[in-house]
C-alpha cells in the first residue's frame, strides 16, 4: 500500500463564472493511513451531481471549498482497511469520498450497501437521482391518467426517471431538453409523448403548441426563466414540483427571483412545492422495488453515462452545465479489488 | 321613483401611482328602468376589496375600467323593482352593484341571501373575506397546536379573520400590522400571541425576535418585500397560503417576482400554495356554521370598519391601501326600506 499514491483532484481557481475544466488540477499524495475507527476506503464510482457546483462559490455554503482543496462528490467506494469490527476489506459502502482513489471515513458517515443491481444501478436509478425522481414525482406531482406533466432537464439523472415514473403512472409526459437529437431520444428510446428543444423557438411559443391544454404537473430541475415561460401555461390546481434550480448553479450572477411568483399562484390556485428525497426514505424499500420491476419488464429504461478515469471528472462534472450528459453520469475511478458489483 | 336621481362614483382619471380620493368624481343620473326580466336594486352596503383596484389600470384585467365608469365593487342590495317571478321588492340580494344607488341587475347574476346575521356579518365574516380567511387557513394552512402562524395584513378584512381561525385550531398567532397601536388591538382585542408593526424596525430582525422557533405556516395578503422577509424565516415543510399580494396592487411598477423562490422552497422543503374561496364552497354552510358558533361564544371576535354615505366610498378605498382599515371596510349606503338586516 505504501508504494501507491493517492491521486486527488483539487480546486485550481475559483471560477467567476460558468466552469471550467481548467479550474481543477489533478495532485498526487501519499495514501492516508486510517487510525483508530476509521476505514480507508478505495473510490469506484463518482457520482456527478449539479447540486456539488455550490461547494466551489457559493460564500453561504455551509461546506464551501477553497482552492487547493479536494473537490468534493459521493461515490461508491470499497473497504481497504477497516479497524472497524463492523466493516471488512472488500465491503462496498456509499459515502463522501471526494475526488480522489482514497479517503478515510468515519463509519458513520458511509452508509452500506443492500445489493439490487449493479453498481452503476446503485448510484442512478436505486440512489439519490433515481429516487428523487421517483418519489418527487409520485408524491408531490401525483400525476394521473388525463394530467400532462412537464418535465425539465429531461434526460438527466432524475429527469429521465422521474418522466418515465409519470409515464408509469399514466400521465401525458412532455420533457424539455437541450438539443433536437436528445429530444428524440425522449420520445423514440424513453418514452416520452413529446419533447421540446429550448434552444429551438421561444419556449412559450413551444409550450402553447405541445401542451395545448395546458400543464397540469411541472417536474422543475432548473428554475430561471424556464420556470418562469412554463407559469403563465400551468393549468388552475396545477402543481410545481421544486426539484432543483440547475439554471442558476452555474452564473456569474444567479437571477434568485421567479416572475409570476406569488400573483399567478394566487390567480391559477398553483402549488409549488420544495422536496428532498430523504422525506421519503422509509419508503425507499418499496420504491426500489417498484423501480426494479419496472426495469425488469423493460417499462422503464435507465441511462448512465460514463466517463472513464479520475482525471476525467472535471470534464464530466463541467459539461454537467452544458446538459451533454444522457441520464446519470458516473465517473469510473476504479474495479472492485475483491467482488465485482 | 322618477322623481329620484342616482348618485354614481365614476372614475374621474386613471392614477398612475397610487390611488387618490381626486381619481373619483360623484355624478347624478336618473335611476334607471329595467327591462324584461331585470331588476332594479338599491346598494345597501358597499363591500371595499383591495384587489378592485386592478380594474383601474391593470391592462391585463378583463374586466378593466375607463375614465367615466362607475368603479366596480359588490354589495349587498334590495330589490326595489323585479320583473322576475323569482324574486320581489324587498329582498336582499348580493350583487356587483357598483359604487352606485342603484343598478340594474340579471337575476343570474344575483345571489340570495341565507340570512344568519346582519348585512354586515353577511358582507364579511360570512362572505367572501371572512371564508376566505376560514377556509385558507384551515385548509391550505392546516395550523395546529404547537405550530407558528404568521399573517400579514392582519388587521385587515381576511387576516383578522385567519389569524384568529388559526388559533382557534390551536396555533401561536402573529400578525403583521402597519402601527403599534393595530398591532396592540391584535393582541388585546383579537387574542394574537404577537404583533410585529412593519413599519416598526427591520421586518427580518423582528420575525428573528419574535418567532424565534421559526415559522410554519404564514398567510400571506401582500406579497413583496414581506414575503422575501419571511421566507428565509420559514421552517423546513413550512407552508405558504397564497391569498393575496396587495402591496402590488397599488403602486406605479409592482414588483412581480420573488427573490428566494424556487431556492428556499428546495432548501427547505416548503410549500407555496395559491387558493380561491370559491373551490371550497361545497363546504361554505358548515363555514358559516363554525364561525357562528365561535362568535356567540366570544371566541372570535368581528370587525368592521364602515364609512358613513355612498360619497366616502373613495375615501374609504383609497385608505385599503394605507391600511387605514381595522377589520373589513364597507360603505353604508342606504338601510333597507322594508326588513332591516
Amino acid at each position: 500500500m505504501s508504494a501507491e499514491r493517492n491521486r486527488q483532484v483539487v480546486i485550481a481557481k475559483i471560477p467567476q463564472g460558468a466552469l471550467q475544466v481548467s479550474d481543477f488540477e489533478v495532485r498526487e499524495v501519499p495514501v492516508p493511513e486510517p487510525g483508530a475507527g476509521q476505514l480507508l476506503v478505495r473510490t469506484l464510482r463518482l457520482s456527478m451531481d449539479p447540486a456539488t457546483r455550490a461547494r466551489i462559490s457559493d460564500a453561504g455554503h455551509p461546506g464551501l471549498l477553497g482552492v487547493g482543496d479536494v473537490m468534493a462528490g459521493s461515490a461508491l467506494a470499497e473497504v481497504v482497511t477497516s479497524l472497524e469490527p463492523g466493516f471488512a476489506p472488500g465491503d462496498i459502502v456509499e459515502c463522501y469520498t471526494g475526488w480522489q482513489d482514497y479517503s478515510l471515513q468515519e463509519p458513520g458517515a458511509v452508509a452500506t450497501f443492500d445489493k439490487l443491481g449493479t453498481l452503476e444501478e446503485h448510484l442512478s436509478i436505486y440512489g439519490v437521482s433515481g429516487l428523487t425522481g421517483y418519489f418527487g414525482m409520485r408524491e408531490v406531482g401525483e400525476p394521473a391518467p388525463g394530467k400532462t406533466v412537464l418535465v425539465s432537464a429531461a434526460g438527466g439523472a432524475v429527469g429521465h426517471i422521474a418522466g418515465q415514473v409519470a409515464k408509469q403512472l399514466g400521465a401525458r409526459v412532455v420533457g424539455i431538453v437541450g438539443s433536437e437529437e436528445k429530444g428524440r431520444w425522449l420520445t423514440e428510446t424513453l418514452g416520452f409523448d413529446a419533447a421540446i428543444n429550448r434552444r429551438g423557438e421561444k419556449l412559450s411559443a413551444q409550450l402553447k403548441t405541445i401542451c395545448p391544454d395546458g400543464i397540469d404537473i411541472y417536474f422543475d430541475n432548473v428554475g430561471g426563466e424556464i420556470l418562469e415561460a412554463v407559469l403563465p401555461r400551468m393549468n388552475e390546481h396545477g402543481r410545481v414540483v421544486c426539484c432543483g434550480y440547475a439554471s442558476q448553479y452555474d452564473v456569474a450572477a444567479p437571477v434568485t427571483a421567479t416572475r409570476g411568483v406569488p400573483a399567478l399562484l394566487v390567480g391559477k390556485r398553483l402549488r409549488m412545492e420544495g422536496f428532498v428525497v430523504m422525506d421519503y426514505y422509509d419508503m425507499k424499500q418499496a420504491a426500489r422495488e417498484t423501480l426494479a420491476g419496472w426495469l425488469a419488464a423493460g417499462q422503464i429504461k435507465l441511462s448512465v453515462d460514463m466517463l472513464e478515469g479520475l482525471e476525467r471528472a472535471p470534464e464530466a462534472f463541467v459539461g454537467l452545465f452544458g446538459g451533454d450528459n444522457r441520464g446519470k453520469r458516473l465517473v469510473r475511478v476504479a474495479e472492485p479489488a475483491v467482488n465485482a458489483g
